[in-house]
């Protein structure tokens, strides 16, 4: 996922109280306070990892999504069926982070006893990044996967239309002394929010990001947001099916497999009039000890990411061959140190959320003043 | 995959001619007349698929491993460990083929009891086509995933050399009238075969598919030759590391969870002397009858693609909007026609390895007397 640089004019505030502040207010707007909990671990963990666009700048959508009914806050996750390997939970409409903590927690118990296991979500809604629940597993010492469809924004290869999402996957696995690898990649080269933010700085796109109305390539943001995105690799000539083919992919493990809305009729992104998401997640995860001494897997995922780290550099690289997630892990540390960071928008939104549900948000301090 | 169109001055046999043949000549190469079916059934479904970069093209090759003792032909695979839902084999150093097979046959009756099954093969060689797996699950009912790890060809983002394979990845589900849903792709922009091709025939490369021996982009494909191949999606700002991650990911799966050798000392693709291969491979299959009514997956699989196939094509599209396996699937119902097309050289060299096995090649027609 792009992590972000300091906003100007942006704000800070310690992640912990954001944190707690964040499950608060969503406890005013009939979220119990566990499932409350899980949301705001989810939400202010992208924030901490500097994954702005997924964490709370989201809550007064997530907030509407409550107020007009579209989602059910209180709602919990239903197991409907289930063998050694494998289980379908039904979300009711609820929170999609908790339903996926559920599911991703459901899995990694399972791997542990059966070596390998699988957990698919229906009926959920939007959960957030789709790393927080690949590292849960990373974290318990396992291999996980987490992936969600979602709304149509993307292009089929030849096609002209938004008929999939941006349809995330997240692949994360404990590496010992090099941290944790975590994959989390939308299935498009880029995603809608990089455009909008292009758009407004007037910036040009890359060639194959993104297509006009009628299926034509384009670098203009404007444009592009009149069309459609194009899944990663670009057109056909380099390679595009394969990303089309990803998303692709990711819909059918989810949606398709947990009986959900095919991808093309799936409502609008926190529409609140369109009706419910009906979105699907899978999780799964594996036990490499399963099959191993403890500890062997580590060790080599340890000398795999030595060799790579120490791989000679192109020119102008701006760094080192970095292990997927540093870059966010790094961002983590820096939140941890001096406070998450918000832009002036971001902040004024929770300010005012806060106002309105009598849950005042905390004091904050300007970028700059701390180091 | 790539499929290949018709190459001029080429020969036409009969598939299951060309399989007899195959699984025959590597019984006189040692293979016993089990694996020796398994291999063949492989190789000759890439011809059949007109994937001719890993069909029976290879076979000279494969027979110069056995030959020099790389590879051993009679090895069988052992089951090491395994739980309710995971299991490892050693494949001993023997065909990755034969090896695969068994354990894609272990991950569908694993996943028909559990769900799910995962599936991991150490010290395993060149398997042909990822698909062919993946396929195996699908025909069976089931979604199959398929990866190997492979030699070092691939440049890291940032980095100059190859450090990591071509990597594929595949996943096969069942979609009833529309046939198959298979996904086969490296996870490489593309092939190191095609910038072989291309530089035979003084074409220029697509940038964002090559780097040259100092990591510098180039779209020339002798240069090309001489550096790396960049991972999908290109360099780091069209969405290479994507790609990047999509690739260790396949490492980490098999290789690193298999306990085989760090990707960047694998040995280089078909060598005889640098020892042996030490391939990892791993195999998953899901059960969407587990968690749902038999038939719904199919079902939605059905209207998924019927609303994708009939989407609006862009200005220029060769035409509709295609499922991932579709050229592959059409190249299959074309060789059952006409026979399977091999180019010169190809025909020339199994001509050749028959002579030497005392095994006649069969006869076959030149592409143009059949329809």
């Amino acid at each position: 996922m792009p992590t972000y640089s300091d906003p100007e004019g942006g704000r800070l505030l310690a992640g912990d109280e954001l944190q707690a502040w964040t499950a608060a207010l969503l406890e005013r707007f009939e979220t119990p306070p566990d499932i409350a909990a899980d949301v705001a671990d989810v939400l202010v963990t992208a924030d901490r990892r500097a994954i702005a666009s997924h964490g709370t700048a989201r809550l007064p959508q997530y907030v509407a999504l409550i107020e007009t009914g579209t989602m059910d806050p209180r709602a919990r996750p239903e197991l409907l069926r289930s063998k050694a390997a494998i289980a379908l939970f039904d979300a009711h409409n609820g929170w999609g982070h908790h339903a996926s903590r559920v599911a991703m927690d459901a899995a990694i118990e399972g791997a542990r006893d059966a070596g390998s296991f699988t957990a698919v979500v229906r009926r959920s809604n939007h959960y957030g990044i789709a790393g927080w629940y690949a590292l849960r597993a990373a974290d318990a010492g396992l291999i996980g996967v987490s992936m969600t469809n979602s709304s149509p924004l993307v292009a089929a290869t030849r096609g002209v239309d938004s008929l999939l999402g941006t349809n995330p996957l997240a692949v994360a696995a404990p590496a010992g002394r090099h941290g944790s690898f975590c994959l989390d990649m939308a299935t498009s080269t880029i995603t809608r929010g990089r455009i909008e933010v292009a758009n407004r700085r007037g910036e040009t796109l890359q060639p194959g990001w993104a297509v006009d109305a009628d299926g034509r390539p384009t670098t203009d943001p404007a444009v592009a947001l009149e069309g459609a995105l194009l899944p990663l690799g670009g057109t056909e000539e380099t390679g595009g099916h394969k990303g089309y083919g990803l998303t692709l992919l990711v819909d059918i493990l989810t949606g398709v497999l947990g009986g959900g809305t095919a991808a093309p009729d799936i409502v609008p992104l926190f529409s609140t009039e369109d009706g419910k998401s009906d979105l699907g997640q899978s999780f799964v995860a594996i036990d490499p000890d399963a099959i191993d001494e403890p500890g062997a897997f580590i060790a080599r995922m340890e000398t795999e990411f030595d060799l790579l780290t120490e791989g000679r550099t192109a020119p102008g690289a701006p760094g080192r061959i970095l292990i997927p997630g540093e870059p966010e892990t790094e961002a983590e540390r820096r939140s941890a140190e001096r406070g998450v960071a918000m832009d002036v928008e971001h902040h004024a939104s929770l300010v005012e959320l806060g106002t309105r549900a009598g849950l005042p948000f905390p004091d904050t301090t300007p970028i700059g003043d701390r180091p």
